[in-house]
């Protein structure tokens, strides 16, 4: 019996201990909410105190393991009317997430959060609404999960001016590609699996069409190279007609196969030009991107000053994911702690440029085509390259395939996409394709 | 004639637009120094403002690009007296760069500081009289330059709980290494080439003997495990013994050589205890160590949460680290316009731990042998191995060598420093040794 006024004492001491601690509320309680809230139970000393979880049917979710003083609610409201002074956003998607989000930032609570769709399409406008009320408004994890690249651009590499940003940030992608590189299996087939280790949703179009990594790029670039850029103005390319024969074609070059996102700031004209792409690209294979296995991802920052930078690390997942989020949280929780008003600062975060936006790289081109096979095949396609002025590089064709659906790639000497275009369009027109050329830039370390 | 006009108000409209700047100080105009001015005089719209340079000699060191109302100095009691609110200390060494930096922050300047040695012995004191006076001290620049590890500790990975921290620390040592891995070349000459290049000093031994990477392994971890080490209590082995035919045998095993620095924090009992080492060490050549070529660095950081983190760039040259010294200036000058006391939080980046330290790794060993050739010496070794009970992994005894001056090798399986030391000891009193045995730890990635 003795025990037991111990046990309270010390529970009310954790209570008091953590009194003066920043109160932050939940909302989402998914893989990465719960992941949070763990994190946020399990440290001692903390300086930030859990008031709420809010999520739909919130009684199934109850936990035992979270504090008893944590009030539970399926209503996002009770969230936004409560003395909780962060809001930490982790249901994703665009609705109801920009209302909460806008709801809490008007009520001057500070949001943090994880969505990347949500910072990609109004990043700008939620940071300016930020500091038209004095809060904070970070998303360290809506890129790269726990990689922490946007908190280096917001701190170690803010006194360099970056001029390219370029990484592998589709840990699905990632996956399916270097699975096919290591076993040589169909797409399908390692898509399969992706989906079997949840690595991949039902319904991957997001991820290998290139919607979420084009949304992470356009992050990267608010954070990074300060230019505001919608996703949808980014071609993303899908890897889908990535075949097990490509990486067979890639390795004779040195190279594999990645999806790659990337952003080159180029200021020659007025607010400059921003360079920006999402898709399958060869790298060498013995590169940081040709290195990169599973579902990591990696980041390459080129700075003015400090050079080239590299990140790698877990680029999703309930634990490196909830890591971003609660180093969010301290560095909000920290600044509030030091009660000054955050306008003059946040108002320097976006001042932002909108340069154009072109995918009109000059680079070295593989394009691989599957034609049924016939002589003058290589004269033709021969003919209409050199009507377009480009150089062909080198020819490559393994024996051994099916003379009826015959794989062969030609590599291009450096071009523009622009003058490549038209080429690809008159060769789309030929009769003995079975399918469409397959048409990937090639990345060389600089 | 009327340009002067425009060119004297665009001249005043600079100062008058970096009024509201925030007042920095330079102390040490070297090679950092001389970047770190040249990025504050360079960017536009800084929040930032150079007031003074000091530095010994000064009138030699006057530049024509710095703006004319900075004032040049060679008494570092003008910038300790003047306005200036940040106090940038680059003048490296313990002394005096120990008074400046205590008289700024007793007179309540924040200092940024790139001094490892001053940071390594001396940093929980300082951050301690830092808090006490309200001001800020921050030593971005003081591991792995550009590379923005410690930001990165303080801002994204603060939420998770650091286990280990590895890295390649010295950029000389991986110059001199990745040198003779590739050309095979001596160790004399690949130091010698260092030297030319301007990669390593005169006197190197700082480097070599890994003085410089241990300050640097202490400093992580205090930001990183938040454990408080005096810098000699961490074992340093040189590099010095590492000869040529070591990376044939290493290449053997799989491997090449590194001088890895590394911290692992075991709370086992007590305040826990630390393992730390800095020295050469035999690495998968594939690993993200073994590909590490010239002076560039690489932090890897393993958290409970997390997992692994991988950090690679440019570790020193004068741009690099003038990004970090800017990118801490940002973060300094940022909370200084909130207006608030930092007492609280620097009082919490201070709690630290002090750990006992150990060097008693349980590892895998690659102890290489120079001998007298005669019958006998393998059966001695392994008598001497058995008797200590070290198991026996592999024996590599290359062809072609001459028989005064053999070289071959023993690998051992995992066994304890301590178990091994007491072997190594014995095996030193054997005769036909004609060279001290080379005894390295063999890292293979978890």
């Amino acid at each position: 019996m003795t025990r037991t006024p111990n046990k309270t004492t010390a529970k009310a001491g954790h209570q008091s201990r953590s009194a003066s601690a920043c109160r932050v509320a939940l909302i989402g309680f998914g893989t990465v909410g719960r992941a949070v809230a763990k994190i946020l139970c399990e440290s001692k000393d903390s300086p930030l105190r859990l008031t709420h979880i809010c999520n739909r049917n919130v009684e199934r979710k109850k936990q035992s393991w979270v504090s008893s003083d944590v009030v539970w609610t399926d209503d996002p409201r009770v969230v936004l009317s409560s003395n909780a002074q962060i809001v930490i956003e982790l249901i994703g998607g665009l609705h109801p997430a920009e209302e909460i989000v806008r709801g809490a930032l008007e009520v001057g609570k500070s949001v943090v959060t994880a969505n990347k769709q949500l910072i990609a399409r109004h990043g700008p406008d939620l940071l300016q609404l930020a500091a038209s009320h004095g809060c904070q408004l970070e998303f360290g994890a809506s890129v790269a999960g726990g990689v922490p690249v946007l908190p280096a651009l917001r701190t170690g590499l803010c006194g360099d001016r970056l001029t390219g940003i370029a990484g592998i940030l589709n840990g699905t992608c990632n996956y399916i590609l270097s699975r096919i590189e290591n076993a040589r299996i169909p797409f399908s087939e390692a898509l399969e699996e992706a989906q079997a280790r949840g690595y991949a949703e039902a319904d991957a179009s997001e991820d290998l069409d290139g919607g979420d990594a084009r949304a992470k790029l356009a992050i990267l670039a608010l954070a990074g190279l300060h230019t505001r850029v919608v996703p949808e103005s980014i071609r993303a390319r899908t890897i889908r007609p990535v075949d097990a024969v490509d990486f067979d074609y890639a390795a004779d070059l040195g190279c594999t196969i990645r999806q790659i996102s990337r952003a080159d700031l180029r200021p020659e004209t007025g607010q400059g030009t921003l360079f920006a792409d999402v898709g399958p690209c060869l790298v060498p294979s013995g590169s940081p991107f040709g290195r990169v296995q599973r579902n990591l991802n990696l980041v390459l920052t080129s700075g003015q000053y400090g050079g080239d930078m590299a990140f790698l690390g877990a680029g999703a997942g309930g634990d490196p994911t909830a890591v971003a989020v609660v180093s969010d949280l301290r560095f909000v929780a920290d600044r509030l702690s030091d009660g000054g008003k955050q306008d003059a600062k946040q108002d320097a975060a976006i001042k932002v440029s909108s340069p154009a936006i072109s995918t009109d790289f000059e680079t070295p081109w593989y394009l691989r085509f599957f034609v049924r096979d016939r002589p003058g095949i290589v004269a033709k396609l021969a003919e209409i390259l050199a009507a377009h002025h480009l150089n062909i590089d080198s020819l490559l064709q393994k024996p051994g395939f099916d003379k009826a659906a015959l794989p062969f790639v030609i590599t291009l000497e450096p071009c523009r996409d622009s003058v490549l275009h038209p080429a690809l369009e008159k060769m789309a027109t030929l009769d003995f394709s079975i399918r469409p050329c397959l048409c990937l830039p090639i990345l060389r370390e600089s």
